[in-house]
């Protein structure tokens, strides 16, 4: 232990390498409700690529497990370590390295977060596009788990914009795939299997990100339905309809309730109209011109009328900011109301109003109370489960992802599977499948010690 | 040898199975200027994936290689099997399964072509927007090679509209991989490992494909600029610009004269405007709506003369189809001018006029004549090169990847590396990936039937 303590500060410097029973609790978690917080033998944070690579080198000599950290906004577990492991933290590593302005791109160290990002691109007129809810989340983090969020229903997830990354092996090889570029056929795409891996086949030191031009305008109808399956039964005409949402989201009345009253919001709908709702439609529109928007913005009203709702309502700029806000927050929500878990499973989006009924009937078959909203435009159901009793939830959870399987989906939608639902995983999924991806992890990390006992026992 | 013929006529029924002497010429080869036709063993026509796990097993069992086949319309040779293979002809898994207008996707069998998905799709108002030139590749072939295309700039390439695939593994294993839906972060990538692998890693006998809504509106203008460089400088000021063009490709005049000729071409240019012009820029715009596609247009136009355009011409339908269907055949035009070998490799876009100032230099050194055109708002550029003499043609080639990976490029684009390119790409990339890629092949394929001595040796 003294060793390899002597070892890493040789390689980061002792002022970057901390014993985990003195580092700061937060090393010891990230947000998903059932993590078992473990604080790692070391926390250790690298300046650079080479310093990474020393790292994984001593490591793998040793045996010793290998965390990556972002932020620890996760909600899988995915970055809690092992009590003996060391936590590889990318603090240091949070510099946007470039925003290309000419091939579109940014060059970001892992450890940037999204709000960094935000402002960065910004100044130049540019969007990274994809908004998962936790602006505090790193891009390190964003890649490995393929973080997704609200505007994917337009934009695509972390996997579609990031272009290439530089990336340490647990071999203490530094490779670099893809490139500022948007295609090629050149070999394996490593960087795509990279994106999602949840820090067990690589450590990310860079990535390369394509951006979008900023477009100048911006508008949110709100619409109220009577049921929840009409809501999302509109959504495939909605996104049919070619208008091109930016966001497309469904809240249910008790989540809309909630995050309302958490976040003191007034959306200015009628009492009765409120009262009589089960669920909201919340569509985003943007547009580089403000007349087109202003005619996407009636066109989507009607249509929306059309699909059912009671009524569409144009939310002033400062509501609609607050009501995205808030359901970006949802899951503090959620949490703080006693949220004994939540899931993010998805599936084809015309199988929501299928599915939802049958989350009503896993529901009252275990006692167990379910509510929830989601980024409806990509068929990513978040819904929050309340069931203190530990072997019930499993219970119910093992019956929503099978459901959610049987009718084409899969465990998760962008939080990631981590250690929290890996016994579902390694459950429900194809036995041929999970051998593959072993074999697949076994070529990039031999030993295995990057980020052992996620994904795979 | 017998009993090889014997098991797939058990596997396949008689009537499929081919010895490959008996074979019709075209299997031997596909279009790949270099590609050294080869007949295989055997020539295998499997009629579901069920068939194609036998044959794979029965392959693995013996150590007999294994070559898929689409529409042989490759441009890498990476489909022309080893004498000793079996070639598996997907030419009767041929059928659009599914068009699923509520979940926009397409469930199609591997051998189906381009021509007949756009048929299928546009009976509902759908497309499958990725457009490689050539329409009777097979959708199998596609995603092997991840194919590109001209309107990639718009809406990505075969790797972004592939949401699933079903394959068969080298095991014999037949795993289905994603689905219906836009993200997920359920374990590894297995799907976007599989797109572009060129047939080394698993057999495709089902893809589903995301489409998107089919716009009714359409316009296309042309610009030619009195030198390449200000064509090359004009592309990121194009995308920038937020227009969103469908097809931003560039043409030099030689080519454009070849094509123009070849294909019966009159583009109502001034013979003088015409004499002077170096490079041309094609944009094809379009939009759902008639008059915003008429002041896209004009912004177009304004733009490109802005940037240096000598003048702008919105061309009539039926010309602008043609000049796009003459650019697509551009390979053949090139090949019937003796072209002897064509090129694709992509790099940052904002590289292409230090680029292809550096293949000037190239060709004149090497006195090699280079020509081309390309998908330049992807920086994807397809270049014919003249020369005999191979030694001095595989210089050129291997400076001419060198100057573009020294830009940030990659090899290819779309065309894949199959066995065409693969001196270059083991030469030139980094041991470390290529080590990696082995391991992961190995993964896939322990007994190494799959398509070998392309990608590796
Ligand atoms: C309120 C709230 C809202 C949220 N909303 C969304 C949402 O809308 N969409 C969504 O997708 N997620 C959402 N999340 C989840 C979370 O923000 C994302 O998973 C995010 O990507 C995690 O980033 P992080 O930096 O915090 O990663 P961490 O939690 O630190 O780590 C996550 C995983 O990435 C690995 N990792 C981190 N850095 C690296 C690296 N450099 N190299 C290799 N592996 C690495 C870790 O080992 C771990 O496996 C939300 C979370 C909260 C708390
Ligand atoms: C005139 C012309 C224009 C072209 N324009 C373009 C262009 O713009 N963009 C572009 O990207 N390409 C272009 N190409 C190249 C070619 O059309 C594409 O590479 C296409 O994807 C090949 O499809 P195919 O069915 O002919 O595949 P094949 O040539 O039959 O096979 C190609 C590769 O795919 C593998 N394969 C085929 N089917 C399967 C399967 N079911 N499972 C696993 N592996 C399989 C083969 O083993 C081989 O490795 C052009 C070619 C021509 C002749």
């Amino acid at each position: 232990m003294t060793d390899m303590r002597s070892r890493l500060a040789d390689i980061v410097g002792a002022a970057n390498v901390r014993d985990g029973a003195d580092a700061a609790e937060d090393y010891a978690r990230d947000e998903g409700l059932t993590s078992v917080a473990t604080r790692p033998a070391f926390v250790v944070a690298p300046g650079d690529a080479g310093e990474t690579a020393e790292i994984l080198k001593a490591a793998a000599e040793t045996g010793t497990p290998v965390t990556a950290r972002g932020s620890g906004t996760g909600l899988s577990g995915a970055a809690v370590p092992r009590a003996d492991a060391i936590l590889v933290s990318f603090e240091r590593m949070n510099r946007v390295l470039e925003i290309d302005t000419e091939n579109h791109v940014a060059v970001v160290q892992p450890g940037v977060t999204l709000r960094e990002l935000e402002e960065k691109t910004a100044e130049h007129g540019l969007v990274y596009p994809v908004y998962p809810g936790e602006l505090s989340g790193s891009l390190g983090g964003n890649v490995a788990t393929n973080a997704g969020g609200m505007r994917a229903v337009r934009y695509g997830v972390t996997r579609h914009h990031v272009l290439g990354v530089e990336a340490v092996l647990a071999t203490g090889e530094v490779i670099r795939c893809g490139g500022k570029y948007v295609k090629a056929s050149t070999g394996y795409d490593l960087t795509q299997l990279i994106v999602g891996s949840e820090g067990t086949l690589a450590l990310v030191t860079e990535a390369t990100l394509k951006l979008q031009p900023r477009l100048a305008h911006q508008a949110t109808v709100l619409a109220p339905f009577g049921d929840l399956t009409a809501v999302v039964r509109a959504v495939p005409k909605v996104v049919a309809s070619g208008i091109g949402p930016l966001i497309l989201e469904y809240i249910d009345a008790m989540t809309m309730g909630a995050i309302t009253y958490t976040h003191d919001l007034q959306l200015g709908i009628p009492d009765q109209v409120r009262d009589t709702s089960q669920a909201y439609l919340v569509v985003m529109l943007e547009n580089r011109d403000a007349e087109r928007l202003d005619d996407d913005v009636a066109a989507t009203g009607e249509l929306l009328t059309a699909l059912g709702a009671v009524d569409a309502y144009v939310l002033p700029g400062p509501s609609a900011r607050r009501l995205i806000e808030a359901r970006e927050q949802a899951f503090y929500t959620a949490k703080g109301a006693g949220a004994d878990d939540v899931i993010d499973t998805v599936l084809p989006r015309a199988a929501l109003p299928e599915f939802m009924a049958r989350v009503q009937g896993i529901a009252q078959a275990s006692e167990t109370f379910v509510v929830g909203c989601g980024h409806a435009g990509d068929g990513n159901v978040h819904l929050a489960v309340f069931q203190k009793d530990a072997d019930k939830r499993a219970k119910a959870l093992r019956e929503l992802f099978a459901a959610s399987m049987e009718l084409g989906g899969a465990i998760s939608g962008e939080h990631g599977i981590g250690h929290a639902k890996k016994a579902y995983f390694l459950d429900l999924e194809d036995p041929a499948k999970i051998a593959l991806m072993k074999r697949i992890k076994q070529a990039f990390d031999p030993t295995g010690v990057l980020n052992p006992g996620v994904l795979f026992d």
